[in-house]
């Protein structure tokens, strides 16, 4: 739909913007920044980080009549920040995930939300590839080793292990999974699968255990959202169950691992390595995984790429849009 | 095969071992090591490198009556050593790529050469697609800003740029630059290819002018054997026609780009990036280059991991069991 580019109009006054509607921005992803003003165009973007006033004042006394607000990933919508949005109809997120937004309060007032859809889902199965063959074949490791100008001194660098024949487990086979799924499948991987219930499309093998779906893999690839269900769910067990050779990539949330536990594992060589794009207290990323080579740490950019975030913007006005037409969310998360 | 597991006769003699057929190894791969017990079941092993003698002293003296050598990228063959070998008539090699072999003699001699055939093209595909995407979502910049402890101090990493919907040209379509096709379909990538000549049974693009394909696609993968007419084929002429957004990968020879001007172009930023798993001059690498976050280094390991390394030496043994036996070699390569 292009509208960062089309819908210009820089000539709008003031008057003609108090007509808009209102959308509520707190902390709103950096991409925003650059399609803010094509944003301003259509709606009248009410924005505390702008303000003096601390948050609770400014949205006592801007926010009393917001029925849309736009979130990211960075911002907690909880019952807290929603008590001061007495109005609140429609949560647009630009994140994937909504583990940042109090999903039964919303219920409960019967706010929508509209998330990233599926904007993200090959760039982050993009990312799940990249990190896999990077610990398997060393790659960053390797590059270290050659900028530190070892390679003349110390000669060859030790082997890799081959991608083609590996058994993948991929935790959670929604959008992301699917789409690591068709990718591995053409480097020759085995694919199986856990997911909270069995694809009856989807010819892959199900294991509803994923201690299970471990001890039959040598790779586990988590692609699943962050919930109560999910919280830890790669806990010791999982990872004695992967196993000494075992490898683990991680897109999904850094809290879907007992981090303490993963650390412990690749410390002490129990598996064999990891790529992280997420962590469970993220900006920090534990420190003793600095040392390690069997490990690739990414700050969490699994999403972030040119392409996807201007699809994602897109799609993110798209749902504004609908929302003050009354049509139908593009993105609608399902909230029962 | 897994002869190094079936094969170990350790009680025979060394009266036996003296009616082995001779094979000769003058810096035999790295990987060797761990299966020269099993080779020496079979064959009796003459090994330059455990005399005192200088090699051509050591060759007139035991290598008069050698009928088969194994060779690896690292021994180049040439005319020098191919006189030392009157009754030369196979050349085992674990590279596939056969340029440190003096082609031209071989023919003269009626010397066999069989090669590492297909055992390797997965895993250089692999490398290829791990070091394209590396590039292109600055994964390796990135664990190093992690590393680095930058991430809570300075916040974001840039955007990278998506894979899929990228224009891939592939540079030398043979098993490998196949492999690179089939792994990049899967990401949504459009490819062509140049090579010597049009495959019938393929139905990508096909460019005859390494300079057009540059000038239709985003991303070039070099594929191809380093000979005459792939030696300095990346030129400057190509690096502009690629333009400033174009992304280069190196998993073929590193003489098939001109070094200088590529390193010329990365660091002036005349084109975006670069993944090189080679260079000209190995293991000397451009020191320019290792200021760069647009480039990923790997110091020649596309070939190497343990599983394709060991398919590598069973196809070696085979080679050699057939060459002693009058069978034909299973990986010879052409050469009129």
């Amino acid at each position: 739909m292009e509208h960062h580019q089309n819908h210009s109009q820089p000539g709008l006054n003031l008057a003609t913007k108090h007509h808009l509607p209102k959308v509520l921005t707190i902390r709103p992803p950096t991409v925003f920044k650059s399609v803010e003003s094509d944003f301003s165009q259509k709606f009248q973007l009410v924005k505390p980080g702008e303000s003096q006033l601390p948050l609770d004042q400014f949205l006592a006394t801007h926010a009393h009549d917001v029925r849309a607000m736009i979130a990211s990933a960075a911002t907690p919508v909880n019952s807290d920040l929603l008590r001061h949005l007495p109005s609140l109809k429609c949560i647009v997120t630009s994140s994937a995930g909504i583990d940042r937004i109090d999903l039964q309060e919303c219920r409960r007032r019967g706010i929508a939300i509209a998330n990233a859809g599926t904007v993200f889902s090959a760039v982050v199965a993009d990312t799940a590839v990249a990190l896999l063959i990077d610990v398997l074949r060393r790659v960053v490791a390797a590059d270290r080793y050659v900028r530190g100008g070892n390679w003349p001194v110390k000669g060859d660098y030790p082997l890799g292990s081959k991608l083609g024949g590996k058994r993948v487990g991929i935790v959670g086979l929604g959008s992301v999974g699917m789409e690591v799924a068709k990718r591995l499948e053409a480097f020759g991987c085995t694919i199986s699968y856990n997911s909270r219930k069995e694809k009856p499309s989807v010819s892959f093998p199900f294991y509803s255990n994923v201690c299970e779906l471990a001890t039959n893999c040598d790779i586990l690839i988590l692609c699943c959202a962050l919930n109560d269900q999910t919280h830890h769910m790669i806990n010791k067990e999982v990872l004695l169950a992967l196993g000494k050779e075992g490898v683990i990539v991680n897109v999904a949330r850094g809290a879907v691992i007992d981090e303490k536990e993963l650390v412990r594992f690749l410390v002490q060589g129990d598996i064999s390595g990891a790529g992280l794009d997420v962590f469970e207290n993220e900006p920090e990323v534990p420190r003793e995984l600095f040392a390690l080579d069997n490990v690739v740490l990414s700050p969490h950019r699994a999403v972030f790429t040119e392409e996807s975030t201007r699809d994602c913007v897109d799609l993110m006005f798209a749902n504004l849009e609908a929302f003050f037409s009354n049509k139908p969310l593009l993105s609608l998360v399902k909230n029962q």
